[in-house]
């Protein structure tokens, strides 16, 4: 297991020099942690910070941007950015308007989030924070609020975005925003392990011709290990589950994301995406918006996810805003 | 090795109808061949029509849409479209004012782009060509026309895609983009191979600790095999072999992409931008637009190329105009 890095010590540093730099026209680095800013953001409104451990890119620092987030806190592989970072990074980008934090629901995220808007709430700041718990494998329906966030993150950031520039309050946008928390789940499959850059291991073990369905982006337990099957019934599989938890119907529209994990190519998730689309036109559900990308990764971990938000008339809005970042941009309708 | 697939046979097609359908608001499908046409085209200008081998995506199909390509003729997996894909794809996007054809340098696309540009010529339609021979590892300086087209095409596609857009006549947008190819110059290097999807085995062997400079999208030869290095160093030595070649010096302005070749991640590419980045600043090279992205890959392949392109004030002028195609998009300036 080869990685392009220098040395395992300095690869989060390093990447973040590397990204900002190349898209220097929309980002700027805080000079002190690792935050990235975005340079041409709109004034006077609620600030979007997003963030989580880094390993996962293009999240978080990819959807810092135009109608998306104002700035992300990122950690180092795989751990939370610490309360410092959070702070600062906030700071940064504060407007007087209040400050909304989206994040991935992890212990250490969770733990460091709320310790940093203790830190800003003892500074006259005001914020709010909306834990996106997508994967509907990692929990049961009524512990939703045990699941992690995997890349359901990107609608949630989507519509936050595009809430904060609309001028809403801080109340108005957290609102909103969980609402899009609220309707978006996602499941995937890991085909082949990631690895954490500068260990030379595998993040976890999978046999030759081993799959597990739920497992999450850092290796947590799934839901069944199985044989590899054909892509359409890897789709059907998820597709399945993901109906089971979620308040889809008929006439229904939704947006859709087939998130590669690593090294899963736009061929592979272009098939998968062609049985969702015949399974949701089966159920008489309306594809708004669909996405083919890895945006939310594990190095280079084989396998994918699906992600399904469903709209009603007040996302729909704020989705069909147009948002322009580096690893995500929507043309406004 | 596992491929996320149904039937190797049908891997193109469904392919094609899943991105096809998960684009829909910019994409149809040729009902006849593997043409993947851009709803919203400009009227009465010069057709841009790319294409090539499938299995380098989101190359060439996801380059189609505004500013960029009218439509994309694919081929199976690492294999030219044939003519009468090429000549069906062409006819769909024929607006009387000629077309432009722009593919990468390799022997059965140049015989089978040749052979429909022959067949539209019969039947009254005018054509032109680029070939794409942008990686200097593959031939010698004298020989240009021998080297093979890898991530560079997307520079050229995106200066065409612009010209034609501009209202330039057929000869005037095929001068441009023979002028945004000869000063574009890619290479790269491999560091674990991809897979024929289907076939179930690498498409070459890399030793465990070894790596191939210059080594081809198909496992083409490249020019040298060492052992694994750290990416400071990789980045230099790319650097070096594309300035060798290439007429760029102190004051010029270029475009970069660091262009992932499959399972490389976004924290890697990064990595490699921030040397690309120090050695242009240390040589005084200007970088107008940078870009770290797989945008042609050859399925799981590891390793990245680095693409420069040297603008003068005509490229910089086409460069600027905005895009948006489901892979690649800039905002203008």
């Amino acid at each position: 297991m080869k990685k392009i890095i220098n040395n395992a010590d300095h690869v989060v540093q390093e990447s973040i020099e590397g990204l900002v730099s190349a898209y220097e026209r929309y980002y700027t680095k805080h000079p002190e942690v690792n935050g990235i800013i975005y340079r041409n953001r709109r004034k006077g409104k609620v600030s979007l910070v997003v963030g989580g451990g880094s390993g996962h890119e293009p999240l978080f620092g990819g959807f810092v941007g135009k109608g998306m987030a104002d700035a992300a806190a990122c950690g180092n592989i795989f751990a939370s950015p610490d309360p410092g970072t959070i702070c600062q990074t906030a700071y940064a980008v504060d407007e007087g308007k209040g400050i909304l934090f989206v994040y991935g629901n992890y212990a250490g995220d969770n733990l460091n989030f709320d310790a940093a808007e203790e830190i800003l709430a003892e500074e006259g700041i005001q914020t709010a924070h909306v834990r996106v718990w997508d994967d509907c494998a990692s929990a049961p329906p009524e512990r939703t609020e045990d699941r992690r966030g995997i890349a359901g993150d990107v609608f949630v950031m989507k519509i936050a975005g595009a809430a904060c520039d609309a001028g809403l309050t801080l109340e108005e946008v957290k609102t909103v925003t969980e609402k899009a928390r609220n309707n978006t789940r996602s499941i995937g499959v890991a085909t082949s392990p990631g690895s954490i850059p500068g260990l030379n291991k595998p993040t976890f073990e999978l046999g030759e011709n081993e799959i597990e369905y739920g497992m999450g982006l850092h290796g947590e337990p799934g839901i069944k290990r199985t044989v590899m099957e054909p892509a359409d019934v890897l789709a059907e599989t998820l597709y399945v589950n993901l109906l089971k938890d979620m308040p889809v119907q008929s006439g229904d529209e939704v947006c859709v994301l087939v998130n590669g994990l690593g090294s899963t190519t736009v061929l592979e998730l272009s098939i998968i995406y062609r049985k969702i689309k015949e399974l949701l036109d089966r159920d008489g559900v309306m594809v708004h918006d669909a996405e083919l990308k890895s945006l939310c990764t594990c190095q280079e971990m084989g396998g994918f996810s699906v992600s399904i938000m469903k709209l009603d008339a007040e996302l729909k809005l704020y989705f069909d805003q147009p948002c322009f970042t580096p690893y995500y941009a929507k043309e406004g309708r």
